[in-house]
């Protein structure tokens, strides 16, 4: 049989060796080196391709790709959103994405991102909080303990020094599942019975709820001065977790505007409603927080460079862990115009 | 080790089983079943969703991502165009493609696409000259002797009964490694040292040259009345290969007319130049060749809904042949909520 060559062999992260990534440098180093290399990107984010990401939209849920490039590295991510499919028993993100090439085209990275994503918006969120949140913030209310509830609270943690998180969920299964994770982490976790218990005494409100619909997860009277929000789970169209009057008391914080708007929550509010691009805080081009009574709200609906961010952080790490597979994806015979010939020549 | 569900293993058909595939189906049939699951395709063509494909281009090329759904099923392309990777030994275009479940937003087949892409390009040729050829046509001209050529034979010989194909190639080289490979397929192989003499007596005229910049393969005076020309190497914004007088002398018929009007054939002409749809032509609604005397012209750019095709085609013969690995890409925890616990539980 003829045997690939270098080239066509694609390094690939399986669920199994992201696991193992994670285990080998520890969650807390990793969220913190997935912040560090996200928020070089944001400071360079005027040199990538942007684009919104391209939905394909059905009765039961959407899928989208996110691509985007920096001229030299192309990186794209496919992801679903099906909410319905907790009730199956499934996960209702899932995604995988790739690194190539631009000079020739050819991937260079194929890695799972259902567990990597989840990493990179964790990341993202205390990356962001470390901007915005109050001086000294300690406590985050952790409303809707899904999926992404232990790694949020690890990135604030391991990024902005959280030592205490709050948890209230509709189902008390999730609390309890979500504090059992939490449990030797370092983290003082209070599980909670009412969303006003959880927010009591938080600086950083994190929003992480499901429902593809109209929801107000936070009304306007539980949402006082001097919060930071960070709100995860309105991030498509028809689906906000805040009620109208706390984003018109917020200064609005976003990644990309013409996605977040929409997608995010920003979607209830008029299309030339005033909002900061993160980007510009990072880079010191627009002021973050001012005022320490001040309610910043970081609208997140995810971005197609952080998901870039955390695929080259993934990449960097190969070479010294060797935690991958040789990936047989492309064809490329000797002589690239022999297509054919290669067929040939592995006939049995 | 956890281990993964069954809905986290994604068949997965590396270059090596896609290879044995079609030489376990033989490469005639499986031209023939490509053609027959793309044409119907093409004549349910209004229930899919359809847009131009997302490409992100860069001074050495093109990557697209090209993304279609019928409602139940989800597919998308990766595909890269860099004329100059020939130069560097390597293939100026590689692909891979998946299929996912509308339903629920899980991918369920990953495939190599470099050699499916060859295949489905032929196939879509022959069927659609199978529609639009002069009737009893039996020579085609195969100008451009590159990776696509003896896919490009061997497809009008499987669907449309060609017996004779006439190379030429303005580097001797290529066509002698065609008409090498094309040996003991069962066609009449001329080896031509002009394009005149390569069109001799041919009613199936095929250019796929792959030159990212304006050429002339064919000037107006080379191409008589009666003959079917079959456009394949125009196919981005630049690179075109027919005289415009040609076209202007043909009837066209393209795949998705917002994306031809970009990067076919038809960029020279103006934005509202008549053309046929395809598909119309496959469901009786448009008429295809009405006269003998007639130049068809199929301004081939390729369209994601073959891709579609194609990759149905090769998951409906996977569970008979066995010819795929399980990928361990989507991580699947027994709790869909606890993502966490499962990368938890998988620590050393």
């Amino acid at each position: 049989m003829t045997q690939p060559s270098d080239k066509a062999l694609v390094p690939f992260v399986s669920v199994d060796h992201m696991m193992q990534l994670i285990h080998r440098i520890g969650i807390g180093p990793m969220l913190q080196g997935l912040a560090e290399y996200i928020e070089a990107d944001f400071r360079r984010w005027e040199l990538f391709d942007k684009t919104p990401r391209i939905a394909s939209h059905s009765a039961e849920g959407v899928i989208e790709l996110m691509p985007t490039s920096d001229g030299e590295v192309y990186g794209f991510k496919y992801v679903n959103g099906h909410p319905k499919n907790t009730r199956e028993g499934l996960q209702t993100v899932t995604a995988f994405g790739l690194l190539a090439d631009v000079g020739n085209g050819y991937p260079v990275l194929l890695s799972e991102m259902t567990i990597l994503t989840a990493l990179r918006t964790a990341a993202t969120s205390a990356m962001v909080a470390k901007h915005l949140a109050p001086k000294g913030a300690d406590t985050m209310a952790m409303i809707g303990n899904g999926a992404q509830s232990e790694f949020q609270s690890l990135a604030m943690k391991a990024i902005c020094g959280l030592t205490t998180v709050r948890l209230y969920d509709t189902d008390p299964a999730a609390t309890r599942k979500c504090a059992a994770n939490l449990a030797g982490h370092g983290l003082t976790v209070v599980s909670c019975t009412t969303p006003e218990e959880a927010i009591e005494g938080a600086q950083i409100l994190t929003t992480c709820t499901a429902d593809k619909q109209y929801a107000t997860i936070l009304t306007d009277n539980m949402v006082g001065s001097g919060v930071h929000i960070n709100a995860i789970g309105g991030d498509c169209p028809g689906k906000t977790e805040l009620a109208p009057a706390i984003l018109h008391r917020s200064d609005i914080f976003v990644e990309f505007p013409p996605q977040t708007r929409i997608e995010g929550e920003i979607q209830q509010l008029d299309a030339d409603h005033p909002v900061t691009e993160l980007w510009q805080v990072m880079t010191g081009a627009a002021p973050g927080r001012v005022s320490d009574r001040q309610i910043t709200l970081f609208d997140s609906v995810g971005f197609a460079i952080e998901d870039f961010s955390a695929l080259r952080y993934v990449r960097d790490q190969l070479a010294d862990t060797g935690l991958y597979h040789a990936l047989d994806l492309l064809a490329d015979p000797d002589d690239p115009r022999d297509l054919f010939g290669m067929l040939q020549r592995a006939a049995p």
